[in-house]
């Protein structure tokens, strides 16, 4: 029930800046398997390298390993009530090696914080100043 | 601005519920200060030894260590917005070793993993079944 | 799989406060088609009265064209996450004219918001002077 | 209260990456006045110029106007609860021409929509047939 | 740091349609004092008075009793992460004969539901078909 | 399309940690019957556990009736957009005795004060002092 149409892969193929996308996604994730957020994405090519790009440099390995970032990207979508994107980063999450107890301390760890989030809104508690940079 | 009153050490003493969960907030972290999270929850002492009590054991190691999950209470504390979770959570990491080249890092997932859920939540992408447990 | 009765055309006729909002959508919108939305409205006629009234008097042409208010709408509606919303009001804008490169721009200017917003709560960046009315 | 540290002009100058952007956003602009958030950023080359990259990019006039841009920011932004993007935004819509009814008009909306937005929410009403692309 | 001016008493005497809503306003509540909330809507009378006219008529004694409201009303504003809200509605519940130990208890639900929203959602558990009308 | 497997009564009764937490919900709400959310956490047994002690000692009786604690999660529910608590509390608080009148006016009230949360954060209101602890 997508707003926009999904790209197959030989509409993909009949445009070149969408092609050089898809093809570099393959490369990089060294599987021929593309998801549906890209295929949504080709609507508008100029997003589609946007995010591309952005969501390459990010998720790569850096001072925090990948796997790491995928728990984060979880997080993030959890609370943002991304259905999808939970979806693909539970599974990106444990293709890096998530085990099922570290998904459990993950589920944890996001509704202890959820949960102290709004008490803390509730309250209005107002920041200590040893926390001020 | 707090929407309750926040409970001096004082006030914390003449209260044996209290004082016991001030008391082992301080063993565990090895440290007398006290944040004004905990003294606003001291209207309700349940609420404060059900939420002392869920957020130690949820926090220690694990499966995930210490420094990731506070990574992960950061991400959550930002969608939702949470000024003071984050001034204090962002101040745990740093004492538990997180780097600057981490804490950027963490932003910049943070920042690409919210602007893709909107995208997604926008076309409404269905989910791959390649994603489906 | 709503949580109350969508009411069908038969028994919106026989309660004349639900027919007369329905008779008044079909009038304003000169269609007979009334969306799921107002018929899940019809257990609380008083309610159903005050968002019809509401949102006819919000989204008719004013200092802003009704165009730009359903982009405006598409944006809260994908923020908050509500899918039934982001469909029939991405219909709304195609009906009233929204290209496909307004609707990429849209998409592009909802992410990159929202990327940013999370960036500026990670860093609690304070508000500069200038930006004091 | 930032959570980081915020760059000076001084400062900046003494890295080439850092001042790069910023006199890209100073030429841009067409202003010297370079704000907080851009000074919060410089924590991290990558992500400062990622930023504006995607900042410039997206928010150029295109399909839709720029003020009609700021128009969607505003309203990503208060969903959003990011008081900060609020008062930067809104005074960027000013800036551009955003006369006092057109942001009487833009709050309606903002508020219009969150109210129909939990309304269907907590209705789950299904998404109609006509609404599906 | 209001994005408006904030309308004096003075200023909204001069004023017909703005004197008419604070008229109600202080009537309807039995006091002179008239809360920055309606002071900044001044600024567009039409939504100023839809708005009125709006929480008039919901936080109004029907099958719910107004305290109740208010609890609710907090509920929601909490999680939407409204500061202002937040310190006015927790006072005119209070005013209202909210005593400690409900504020307590809301809390302590409001936490709770926050948390179980959380873990469901990062869980994607399916809707039982026992729950569905 | 949950993330994890859903446990079976069979799967559960092979595990005495499960076990006895699934014994509790049968003997707390004197039914037999244990839905998706509970089997969806069955893999990890001390979140089960704690999750249930939680909402246990939460959503008891107390200084709030069961009723009140019920809408004011279906509140929350709503807000943080989660369709399975929606679905489950709105049936929960059927079976403890909410009425139709009582449910619109639920609605009403959730809509009312996220139309004025947003209203509010676009405005930034400053908190009046009166509100002030």
């Amino acid at each position: 029930m997508a707003t926009v149409k999904l790209w197959s892969d030989a509409e993909v193929e009949g445009d070149p800046r969408l092609r050089a996308v898809f093809d570099d996604i393959r490369a990089t994730r060294k599987s021929t398997f593309v998801n549906n957020f890209w295929r949504s994405l080709c609507n508008d090519a100029a997003l589609l390298e946007r995010t591309w790009a952005g969501l390459k440099a990010v998720m790569a390995p850096g001072a925090l390993d990948p796997l790491t970032k995928e728990l984060i990207y979880i997080a993030v979508s959890t609370v943002n009530g991304c259905s999808y994107c939970v979806h693909s980063h539970t599974a990106a999450a444990r293709a890096k090696g998530m085990t099922e107890a570290q998904h459990g301390e993950l589920l944890a760890v996001i509704g202890m914080a959820a949960e102290a989030n709004t008490l803390v809104t509730a309250l209005q508690t107002p920041v200590d100043k040893e926390f001020i940079v």
